[in-house]
């Protein structure tokens, strides 16, 4: 019997969750899912008889110590910041320790560590970062291995609605935190284009997207993320010309969500006075010289250069950025009030379903010929519970525990999957539940 | 006989200590200039019978006890952020001290420890923070004292070149420290204009600013500062439907500057990679998106949507932001690397002088009249020592210096220059050396 400690029962660990309980059986296992939230691990435990579902306070330094001590693995779902009072425990106790959150610096210190306790801290093993690791880096060392030299690597990835619930003109909803959906790409994207390394201010960010089309699910643009230039390292691609790590969106998205960006509405570094006695209307008209003359549709069309009868007008008032709603928040930043706006209109039904999209784009030189090839997946969400980003974020983090408890994954240390040996068996058993890329040669 | 001690004696400080030797013998001062560079403190002094130049190290506790021990005022030239050190030793010694800076939540804190000690800690008495609030408020109190009700008040500084070495396209050189000149703006502006809130972001800022035209010295134009609305208090204008600051700059800067913020070259927050290898023409074309059949002439002018035949064209060309002239920096941030660009352009000659501009715009009610009051202020500098910026924050700092001295300033605890006690004396001195203000009623 091999004991299984899940730490968070949030949205993004369900289908986590269930994969643990529907293999317990013919794997041994018994899985104890713990939360702050006694209720939510309930459910996610549904009484299967694998299971037990606890309250459990990670701050709280006994509890802590008792349920790790008491299992052979821990896989926590906690936000990001929490997990390196759990890691720290685990080095302690000599317990294997998942994420599917990105390396801290915190974490990463704990390398040495963890190696001569001879446990593995593996992270980055959800989505993004995750499946991205994992298929890109199959591709990169097939490539290698066939004597491929890469040119080029680009690669995209999106929360999006499945086209079957795509009933808004803006052809988005939330699928994942909004919070971080408003404050997507502040800061400066950095990439590197043909040897020449490229920066864009946010502010400019979104007019500077990539086009493209992915498999049979129509058209897509892509703007970048921040930090392209890290994966030369991550994957051993230090001296590749081109590398480009974007954000999808369904044509036409970035455009429209640029008009809120130039008016300063996602800024989220000061609160705005009097917020509370405002309407959304009122609200953005904080953002343009003052004109008592004119109506906000227009200010907003002047100040903006577009025009009355474009489509992006037409989504900013769908949006209902013009309404006489009132705000209802007290000392709120801009990003705050524009979520909130947001929300109403992008938040997902309970009919909905997600969707997942990722595409990696290689150019790279064989025997002398120029080649280009493309790995794309789509991800459609089963109901609202089981989405494509649970799926996606779940079932990899599952999978390596598996992995790891049988065994066959051998590594200590603090790891990040871009080695065949967590890439492969991951992968393999990703695409046996309906996750696989499809390769397109162009 | 009463001792001055003067504590930091860079570029700012000259015409402050200038102002104290030539007044020593007849007040009978004896004045200690202490600095870090005991040169400089050399050079300052010029042996005057009444002064004395030392070695000061402000972080040495020992000798910041004995110097403040042995003094009856300090003044604090340093930087703003070091004043806290000298403060708190003043209260405990019960010395008096001024400065030039913005009183930082550290020094606010120290109020009731200052009127324990019968002490005053007069800050914000330079040009702007000083100058401003002194001639702001001697116009708002003399406003409500004759029945009037202000209904707008926008108060503009700026320091540029003297008209006569205005030598350059665009109208401007660095007369103070260049580094805040590049990061000037960041962050939101914030004002209110008849009743209604106003955020700016910085993107936006440089294309929303006020023409004015200034007494004889032609055309002008502001941009907001990001701290218009804290002024409704310090000034007593809580309930003021228009509230607005300033910077000053020549008409058409500010169009032509806009172009490297919308590049994104004053970014401030990352360094740029490989920058030791690069020429002023390959860090400008990292802004662009990669085009390599394209001059990074035209890339400029079509990603800013401007013609080469243009004054902003001319402009950027002029400053050397095209030339291949290596950068020579390493671990250089955008900002870091422009200023440099900037400096070899626009650095103050040996020969060249400076002009101060201040206009404080008001808009009142009085017996039920709308009226309109602009009060102006030109200071020219003498020279390249004694600059209209030394003289507009040296002067009041040493006129206040000795108002308390001499017992004429009387308050105690921490205070700015928004008072009738304090600015009356001062701005009478003030113009009795040439910096009076010309009010126009319009």
């Amino acid at each position: 019997m091999k004991k299984i400690l899940v730490i968070g029962s949030g949205r993004s660990a369900v289908t986590l969750i269930k994969y643990l309980l529907d293999n317990a059986e013919g794997n041994n296992w018994q899985v104890t899912v713990a939360d702050f939230s006694e209720e939510l691990a309930k459910v996610a435990v549904a009484n299967h008889s694998s299971g037990k579902a606890i309250f459990f306070n990670v701050t709280d330094d006994k509890q802590r110590q008792t349920e790790i001590e008491n299992t052979d693995i821990v896989i926590s779902m906690l936000p990001a910041r929490m997990h390196i009072t759990v890691a720290k425990a685990c080095i302690r106790l000599g317990k294997n320790l998942v994420t599917a959150s990105y390396v801290s610096k915190e974490i990463f210190a704990l390398d040495e560590k963890a190696k001569n306790a001879g446990i593995i801290l593996l992270n980055e093993i959800g989505l993004d970062p995750g499946i991205d690791h994992m298929s890109a880096m199959q591709v990169i060392d097939s490539i290698k291995e066939n004597g491929g030299e890469l040119t080029s690597f680009k690669s995209f990835c999106g929360g999006l609605v499945h086209p079957d619930y795509d009933t808004n003109p803006w052809h988005y909803k939330f699928t994942w935190n909004p919070r971080n959906v408003v404050l997507a790409g502040q800061g400066t994207a950095q990439y590197i284009k043909h040897g020449r390394y490229k920066y864009i201010p946010y502010h400019k960010l979104f007019e500077r997207t990539e086009q493209m089309n992915i498999l049979d699910a129509g058209e897509f643009e892509g703007y970048a993320n921040r930090d392209s230039l890290n994966y030369r390292k991550a994957y051993g691609l230090e001296n590749i010309p081109t590398l480009f790590r974007g954000t999808l969106r369904r044509k036409g998205f970035c455009k429209s969500w640029n008009m809120f960006v130039q008016l300063g509405m996602t800024d989220d570094t000061y609160k705005v006075e009097n917020a509370e006695n405002m309407t959304y209307r009122e609200f953005i008209n904080l953002f343009f010289p003052f004109n008592n003359k004119m109506s906000v549709e227009k200010k907003f069309c002047d100040y903006l250069n577009i025009s009355i009868d474009s489509d992006e007008f037409k989504k900013a008032q769908w949006l209902g950025v013009f309404s006489d709603t009132n705000i209802g928040m007290k000392d709120a930043t801009p990003a705050q009030i524009f979520q909130k706006i947001c929300e109403e209109k992008w938040t997902l039904g309970a009919e909905d379903k997600d969707l997942i999209v990722m595409q990696h784009q290689f150019e790279y030189v064989q025997n002398g010929e120029q080649k280009k090839l493309n790995s794309s997946l789509l991800v459609f969400g089963d109901d609202s519970r089981y989405t494509a980003m649970a799926k996606t974020v779940g079932l990899p983090v599952a999978i390596a525990t598996k992995l790891i408890l049988s065994g066959e994954i051998k590594s200590t240390g603090v790891k990040i999957p871009t080695t065949k040996d967590i890439y492969i068996p991951v992968l393999k058993e990703l695409a046996e539940n309906g996750i696989n890329f499809i390769e397109e040669k162009l």
